[in-house]
């Protein structure tokens, strides 16, 4: 006997249909002999409905009364499934966040999980019932209703999973695994059945939509197996229905590179002729700090002459017309004689484990872009990733030229 | 300063215009120096759909998440009205049922409410925070939701009304007023200014929809001063915006007759030939209580050979078909020669407290009918309230006659 807690994502529970047919998901787990806790999101498109309400009323409305209203939407999923459960002879009920419950800190709107209370649930789950509890939602000490942000289920399914200790947990969504790389751009792409949770964070941070990084960061800090795998149906010619997320000793043949990933949610700002003295950087980069605007790459290049210098980093992309307007109202006092900025540019990563080990992986991709005529801009290197920046129009070209270089494609 | 507690209806909270436009009308209420607290209903035609969720997922779904499920809608204008109120600069918060907390007994889906904490929201408004609770939630010692059966938002304003002694509960609504009969039927109805408890709970039970009879009865307990008024527009030509529901002793003008009021949802059913021997009653009402149908008017004439009586009765029309059933399968053990049933029948009522001391109250009832050749099927009466049971088709006849033979046409 195992104990799962499972989660399953908005279309999952997209309408009454699908509301049963988890039902039967989870009947089959239970049947199995298993005893399990389901987490539950909104029916796809309610949190985007209420958003928008939120913000008909006032686009700066209060973050705590947003997180009542958004709430909602995880509470009727769980009691609609608790009522499926029951109605296929399963005992079940709800418990929302402030019922089981599930503490968090009072940052309205994206709050942290602090801790999970496991009496209620571990005494349910003894006693035969299946607890379904949605996603997304916190209580802070006081008693107000939190929400932990867009994608927040993840984490509340892992939290649940760390709390009850739990053997997996098992996340269910639209894809049915995590791939190599994008399957819509490389159809060479293969499902991995494994992947350690070092690769997985990088991955779900650099572009990989399959599962909130906060997610990742607390199973792997607590040590919780994770598999995605779709509610639909399961990959073709694969010996595990989804892709596991666990420690790297559990992976016996490490690829060098796992996997790639690509955002273009990137804009590159240039900064020319930038005055070169001590403290420039803090100049440039403590007023987009002040405005909440995140620098992701940066690169500095020594100019000729020696006494100025040319300064390149990224921002999101949604971010580029306020960034430009903090830089230009900060131009006297960071010294610098003409910006210029670019938001047709893609990030690409190679990622693996495996890097820690082997030399030359990095050169390999310079190699295959140059040799595809693709100019690199900008170059970023961690323990376990390298990403580099180059024109957008490149994607898909490189993704394809990378993904088979590192020997990745199906066969 | 007066303390007041104001009900907004799903009409009311429709939209988020409508929200903003509630706003304004606690803004009005607030800018005059009164403290103030705001109890919602569900958007309109929400709480349908989660209702019609619940029964596509089981027709006999769970009471206890049916109230997870439908609480939803509420927290939801709770959320949405306390933003839209801090945006045109009134601090306010939202308090869900459970927070308040409004606790409950745990019939869930129908729960009454067993007391209502007043300190959290009682120091808000002193602090100059308008509270805004959710309607129709309750919840129970154990915690768990519950809601307090359709209309319950009445009850939940009341009850707030009553434990924080306010000095009125506003109850918004898409009528502006409680008419001495309804308008849609006869157009010399008046808006009542001013009636009494017992008056509207007659009203209430017997066909008015405007409030929830719990709640008239709650007021009544709790000496709760209520006001009916529209969120649209005043009642033209009044002197108070709405309906106020008073003790008798605040009534100084009495009507013998106040208002009119109809019933459509009856069934009529005679036992033709019924043994008239001791117990038969409860041979023929046993069953039917305990199949849950509620047997309203009855009356017996005993027949002309005294041994056998013809017995006749009302029920709900929605009830009917079932009780044929009930009467057909007990037939042998009542002892019964013969069943009618009429599902084309009204009920009227005359309802006020001014009949206590006036005679010919009743008198002047069936002389009107009489004079319009309307025949009187079955009479009840009680000490404010003379009902018959006639024809269905004469219901706009009737209405219109007894109007005018009571005085109560609008000059």
């Amino acid at each position: 006997m195992s104990r799962l807690v499972l989660k399953f994502g908005g279309t999952s529970v997209g309408d009454v249909d699908r509301i049963k047919n988890v039902a039967r998901k989870v009947e089959a787990e239970v049947q199995a002999g298993h005893q399990v806790a389901v987490v539950v999101s909104a029916m796809s498109g309610v949190t985007n409905q209420l958003v928008k309400y939120c913000n008909a009323i006032d686009p700066l409305h209060d973050a705590a009364e947003y997180d009542v209203v958004v709430a909602s939407g995880e509470q009727v999923t769980s009691g609609l499934l608790a009522m499926a459960l029951q109605s296929i002879g399963i005992r079940s009920r709800s418990w929302q966040g402030w019922q089981v419950p599930i503490r968090s800190d009072d940052t309205f709107g994206k709050a942290r999980i602090a801790d999970v209370g496991t009496d209620a649930l571990l005494a349910a789950m003894a006693g035969g019932v299946v607890p379904v509890v949605p996603g997304f939602q916190g209580v802070t000490d006081g008693g107000r209703i939190t929400t932990l942000g867009r994608g927040g289920s993840d984490t509340s399914a892992v939290a649940l999973a760390a709390a009850l200790k739990a053997d997996r947990c098992d996340i269910y969504t639209d894809v049915d695994g995590v791939y190599t790389t994008d399957p819509r751009i490389v159809p060479a792409a293969r499902k991995m059945n494994r992947v350690t949770y070092e690769e997985m964070l990088e991955m779900a941070s650099l572009g990989a939509k399959v599962l909130q990084t906060r997610s990742v960061e607390l199973a792997m800090n607590h040590g919780v197996r994770v598999q995605v795998l779709s509610s639909f149906e399961a990959a073709p010619g694969s010996d595990l229905p989804g892709t596991l997320v666990v420690s790297e000793d559990e992976i016996v043949e490490q690829e060098v590179v796992s996997g790639i990933a690509y955002s273009r949610d990137e804009a590159k700002i240039t900064l020319r002729k930038v005055a070169d003295r001590p403290g420039v950087a803090a100049r440039i980069f403590g007023p987009l700090a002040a405005a909440a605007i995140n620098v992701d790459m940066i690169v500095q290049n020594v100019s000729e002459d020696g006494r100025t210098t040319d300064l390149t980093f990224t921002v999101g992309r949604a971010d580029l017309d306020r960034t430009n307007a903090v830089l230009e109202t900060s131009k006297d006092d960071i010294g610098f004689d003409r910006l210029a900025s670019d938001p047709t540019v893609v990030k690409i990563s190679i990622i693996g484990v495996g890097m820690r080990s082997h030399t030359g992986v990095a050169q390999t991709m310079f190699k295959t872009l140059a040799d595809e005529g693709i100019n690199i801009q900008v170059i970023t290197t961690s323990e376990i990733k390298v990403s580099v920046l180059i024109a957008e129009k490149y994607t898909e070209l490189a993704l394809r030229a990378l993904h088979t270089a590192y020997g990745l494609d199906r066969t």
